[in-house]
């Protein structure tokens, strides 16, 4: 099964905008076992549309088409694809209704514009979008003729918009997918996530004993990114459920508390899981992440249940007036220091009266480094209701980067503690 | 002169991998008058790199390929195109010495496996990888047996990491495109950013005005995106830096203070260069944005002059003890309330001894919503040395999308005081 992406809109060929459709259409298909084996952007001019279309409808049993279903001048993937495939554009009075509703919803009249979105290529399905005003258009194109032996292809459009994309591929696009191209077998991927481990470590680790799993037919994929670790197991076949389940059991034994979630959980996700099942509190001082710590984990609903709050005491009077650092350390050790680290968080603990508190101060750079304490030292402390503890790290990247490594390293830190308290 | 962009790699097709090399290069070329007319990502397989270059090199003048040059089985790119293109491989001594002195350096012996990354096709240009171990290629394809009259083409190997490949675009392939394709005419570029205004309103605003800077041959093109909209003027010919000028001029002329920057500028940016050019100093209290406005800010470099630190006070009670709400302002208003938000931002600013200071407090969602204060519900308040003012706003989005937009007007509110004071 061979399927393509094409994504339309001059706003890619600037770089103006990030292509986040391709990654997030790519998952979604090998997820479920089916693997994309192209993907095209173009600017959204109808002979750059009709060339790639054309081109794709001579490999692929299905295309995905994003973008240019919008009421403008520069939408023209409905019309250049109609034109390509000699098919004619009718008004649909479901979505023409739906189109003016949602303007009157809105106390506002439909523009005149927007009745363009209303046109649909004969023979095609109508996908419904509640999330705007162009309808998702789906259409078999039977016989093929950009096809060796006219075979079929499936050509999908869809709005570029992802709160209209994503709903609407997931409502409508996939269990077509799933109902027109059948899986042989069945097919099951399963994502580790690990955190405090480095790749090469890691395959060290585990080679020998995944080798059964992928003589047997089973892939493993790995994916590093800062500080983290992901590792993917495929298998397809009547047993796949089983194997993989068996593989991840030899993983689990092997990296144990490396693994921290699976799928789509992360660091913060965890955190405050963990957090909330124990109810136990947190409290945060940065310095370095600078508030860092807090947004990620504040991007998890439900974590204002768990988080008490922070500081970010980057000037050293907040370190010493908010969460009681004492001159006497500052003098003595510097601000970037394990004692100081560790007053942060004793103090963090006690002023924001919660069970456990993260601090972290180091230098972040580009400027502040010295031979003694370079660019990237970092002091990570964690308070808990039993002790407190305090790791140097060494995180020599670019600012941005810097924080987020450390900011997962702190959150993986109180993972392991949350686990063995 | 047609530019394509080629990204290999079976994490992008898996969806593992967020495709950022082909905004980043497509913004490279935009920004110095060439366009990208086609960009593709295929898996790393000898097979789709050939098929998806021998396309290429049928339509295009230039050709960047990433990735693939690396010393693992699955790097197969340097070969997959000397193949194609029927040219040998050998070692380049050069490339061998800096491979070897790259492991040196770094007290580790070179693994055989990247002596791989020391083989040059024939009559190409090595480019210097000082980041990594595999250096870039260059090739002039002349006579380009894929192209109608075999017109030549230049085809460039980039190495996947954006630390590697960043640099040695900059370096050596951005002077080798000026060189080899000299523009016709001058060309200039220039993105003006605004914030606080939406984009119909804001082309309303314009339209008439710019309307002989568009007729003239200059371009206007609107990218929005949550609480911003960029404008990006470009024009082409002799006297193009003039009339971009004068188009710029008019724009800021009717838009005023809406513009807070240029180019790469970012609202945070914009905040810390006020803030340290007037010797200020900010201090924030952060509810619902959770340490999005700090982390936003504290990823410029120097933001440590300007600010003094915040506080995330997710508690209440964190609200009342660390910047001074009432307990009868919670209890009589709610925490998401003017008074509160007031409350804040004074406290804030007494406590951080700071000259400004930025509290927020509203609904994030999804949950806690109510039908006075709904989901999206906020109250940004700002403390400068003369008056305390609260803006309330409504940015019923999804979470991430909340706390993002919230802190745009929220640093957009600061930038206005900071010009005005």
């Amino acid at each position: 099964m061979i399927f393509e992406i094409i994504n339309t809109g001059n706003e890619l060929m600037l770089g103006l905008v990030l292509n986040t459709h391709e990654q997030w259409l790519c998952r979604q298909f090998a997820d479920r076992g089916y693997i994309v084996s192209r993907q095209v952007a173009v600017p959204d001019t109808a002979p750059d549309i009709e060339q790639s279309v054309r081109e794709a409808l001579s490999r692929a049993d299905l295309i995905i088409v994003t973008g240019g279903l919008g009421p403008t001048s520069d939408d023209l993937t409905r019309d250049a694809i109609a034109r390509l495939l000699g098919k004619s554009l009718k008004e649909d009075a479901a979505v023409r209704a739906h189109i003016e509703k949602f303007f009157t919803d809105r106390k506002r009249r439909a523009p005149e514009s927007t009745r363009v979105q209303a046109l649909v290529p004969e023979g095609a399905l109508v996908l419904s979008n509640p999330n705007g005003t162009a309808p998702g258009l789906a259409m078999e194109v039977r016989p093929n003729p950009f096809r060796s032996g006219q075979a079929a292809s499936w050509l999908v459009m869809l709005p570029g918009p992802p709160r209209e994309l994503k709903p609407m591929f997931a409502d409508f696009v996939m269990p077509l997918v799933e109902r027109s191209f059948p899986l042989a077998d069945r097919f099951v991927c399963r994502t580790l996530r690990t955190s405090g481990i480095g790749e090469s470590v890691l395959q060290e680790k585990i080679e020998r004993l995944m080798k059964p799993f992928l003589d047997a037919g089973g892939e493993l994929g790995y994916c590093a990114r800062p500080g983290q670790v992901d590792l993917r197991l495929t298998r397809r076949g009547v047993d796949a459920e089983k194997l993989v389940g068996e593989a991840e059991a030899v993983l689990r034994r092997l990296l144990r508390a490396h693994i921290f979630g699976t799928n789509d959980e992360t660091l913060e996700s965890v955190v405050v899981r963990l957090l909330t099942e124990r109810k136990k509190t947190l409290a945060l001082a940065e310095s370095c992440t600078g508030g860092c710590i807090a947004h990620r984990l504040t991007n998890v609903p439900g974590a204002s249940v768990v988080l008490r709050g922070g500081w970010v005491t980057y000037a050293n009077e907040m370190k010493q007036k908010e969460v009681g650092v004492s001159e006497a350390a500052l003098a003595e050790h510097g601000a970037v220091s394990e004692v100081v680290a560790r007053q942060m968080a004793e103090g963090a603990r006690r002023a924001g009266e919660s069970d456990y508190a993260i601090a972290v101060t180091g230098i972040a750079g580009p400027g502040g480094g010295t031979p003694e304490k370079p660019v990237g030292t970092v002091f990570i402390a964690l308070a808990s209701p039993k002790k407190t503890e305090v790791f140097k790290m060494f995180n020599p990247w670019d600012r941005p980067t810097f924080k987020d490594v450390t900011t997962g390293q702190a959150l993986n830190q109180l993972r392991l503690r949350l686990l063995a308290d």
